[in-house]
């Protein structure tokens, strides 16, 4: 028999509960051995609940507990589930987390900690919720080069996303609505800005190419700025408006970024909605495959930290095939020519026109009646650099009153 | 130094060669050693092919070598690579394969000899190509009940599927240039008749469910009576024709079925075009979570097998959930009435579709100027017992002049 603890009952925390308890003849099959829940760690009370005998709110009745083989950190923030998790490591426990802030930050350090002491540190919960994608890239994609990296990353700005194209509602009525939901939290910045995506983005980069890439070097803009208008001009274009996590291997690091992009109707991450999550992967033998499921959730974000508790307990010590003293730049967008939609208020229309069509390889121009003031234009052939540089000249051009939007396009 | 040997150097035994050859380093890294090919067993010699050095035409020079410790059988058909299989194990060596036939048929016994010698019999390419779907059966969904696998399984038909609906072209021509492209293979039997969906099918039930499926007791359909005329029906109902292979878990067994579907375009599935493979899974925790990839292809395929190669000789004895002293009965369709599209040609009109009326819960009748002698229809609320009762009444009815094809339809 394998003990475990927890750490935090809050959503996942209470959801591994159940998961273990309930399916506990699968548990038991999959692990070799039957899995015990033993304590588990909250700072509150849960006077009725099934968790109330297995309460403490001291770390160190887990930390000090040697039959206890593998934590699970379900915590939220950095600390301290950093503190904890690092403990937990050096104690010789193995460590299991859906945690993704600490694993982006300090997911290099524990790992070494978790080796030096021949333990695993798992974080399959971390990205894609349910979906299996941290053990495919480790365990099934190794005969390749993975080259690629991409897709839906977060459930909350996708179910936002998706709300706003279905109601036409505005960003707010709709981030309101998901909060009053529990779809999004009371501050959701994290969620909203592209911080968390930003997040898994580092750590499928870090595991796809096998050393450590720094978020903070990854260029991230959220989904704030989109409006109700900006999905009415995408139903013109027959385009889907997706917030994608994007990584891709350069000659010296990687390029990286996360930005909502319009997608056409037709291509796979356009039908992904609600709180769905879909990653694609790509290697030079595979070529692409795809990872679809719910990326939220109690239950299926617990089934994968369960999987995870399994793996620690069924090999002690798991292979991460990530190098952890090297680490990937990440580079300025790469130099691959792409299209982008502008959206812009004009003083004088035709003047205006005349000045995108000087500035930018124009595709298009697409008119709604229903926006008397503004424009919106499909841009051919930008750089990151020469968007941004054509985008403030744009700002300050003859019959131009502002730029509302500007949104990346995927083909 | 681990040293394997290839039984068959046709495209994927070729593909196995090249991806081990030319991704060498990362093979290594993610073995744990280096991985060297030692012998490839052909009857036919290769002058000048980087093969010809390893080649050999007797299997015993692999059997007896006892520096072999992984036999990669990538031959077709049950003899002889069944046999060879059966004493590669028992002569203590591990044997990866992507031979469905053989996994369909003799799986459990190789996994009985695999386990008996303690050494791994392992077939991720036998499903889905390059789609991780056995390993993460296997590994990821582990906290999971599986409930139920179903999504499109042969890339050939699929393709063929594909070609008629964006040509508008018959069955018979797309496949003789299938054919011609190497995406079809001579006889084509087993493509087109379903049975490399049911094999297909059956290994996915048995690891999904952890008991032995009988391939064949499933209920298989293929698409040779597809034509050109239904996928018009279908683009007018706004779907696409996939071949389905399905199964589910029963009270007592499962209900399992491979046979032709339409499918709304909004269906995720409905996309998944050409010799792309896409396979959803149900689990009691997980919810739906799906994997799509290439599911043919030289080195897609070898990138799968290579992955097997690559556990056997990390792991040796790797584990896989399926018992195979317990076998899972396949019951007939489970009876949740379903959707179908029925097509007749009348003798006289109005009378037909009264008779429609009379037989079916009628959904719609489907008019197409082009086909002036028959209509569609799509009926309502009918489980697969009371389909084939009353498709046998409707071919004998008034008004009917014949019943050209029924195909079910999927919500």
């Amino acid at each position: 028999m394998a003990n475990i603890a927890i750490l935090g009952y809050g959503t996942v925390g209470s959801g591994v509960f159940a998961v273990v308890t309930n399916n506990q003849d699968v548990v038991a099959r999959k692990a070799g051995q039957a899995v015990n829940i033993k304590k588990v760690l909250d700072l509150r009370d849960f006077p009725g609940d099934p968790v109330e005998p297995y309460l403490t709110h001291r770390f160190e009745d887990i930390l000090e507990d040697e039959g206890i083989d593998v934590v699970v950190e379900v915590m939220s923030g950095i600390n301290p589930a950093y503190s904890f998790s690092k403990r937990a490591l050096e104690a010789g426990k193995s460590v299991v987390t859906s945690n993704k802030a600490v694993v982006a930050q300090h997911g290099d350090e524990l790992i070494d900690t978790a080796r030096a002491h021949g333990v695993s540190y798992l974080f399959e919960a971390s990205v894609g919720g349910a979906i299996p994608i941290i053990r495919p890239l480790m365990t099934s994609l190794t005969a390749d080069h993975i080259t690629e990296v991409w897709g839906i990353l977060n459930g909350t700005t996708n179910y936002i996303l998706t709300e706003m194209a279905e109601k036409g509602a505005a960003f707010a009525d709709v981030l309101k609505e998901a909060q009053k939901l529990g779809y999004a939290e009371a501050d959701p910045t994290a969620d909203v800005e592209g911080h968390d995506a930003c997040r898994k983005i580092a750590i499928l980069s870090s595991l796809a190419y096998g050393k450590t890439v720094d978020f903070q070097q990854i260029p991230t803009e959220g989904i704030t700025k989109i409006t109700a208008e900006d999905i009415a001009y995408g139903k013109e274009m027959g385009c889907a408006i997706k917030l994608l996590g994007t990584s891709k291997k350069t000659a010296h690091g990687i390029s990286a970024m996360v930005a909502p992009y319009f997608l056409p109707l037709s291509h796979p991450l356009a039908s992904v909605n609600g709180v769905f999550n879909a990653i694609f992967v790509k290697g030079d033998m595979s070529g692409e495959t795809m990872y679809y499921g719910s990326g939220a959730g109690k239950l299926t974000t617990a089934s994968a930290v369960t999987a995870d508790i399994i793996d620690a307990i069924h090999q002690k010590s798991v292979f991460l095939d990530w190098d952890t003293s090297a680490q990937l730049q990440v580079e300025a967008k790469d130099e691959v020519p792409a299209k982008a939609f502008v959206r812009v208020a004009f003083s004088h229309k035709d003047t205006a026109k005349k000045t995108c069509n000087d500035l930018f390889a124009v595709v298009k121009f697409v008119e709604l009646d229903a926006f008397g003031d503004e424009f919106g234009l499909v841009v051919d052939a930008l750089t990151e650099a020469q968007l941004a540089e054509k985008a403030a000249l744009l700002a300050q051009a003859p019959g131009i009153d502002q730029v509302r939007n500007i949104i990346r396009m995927e083909e």
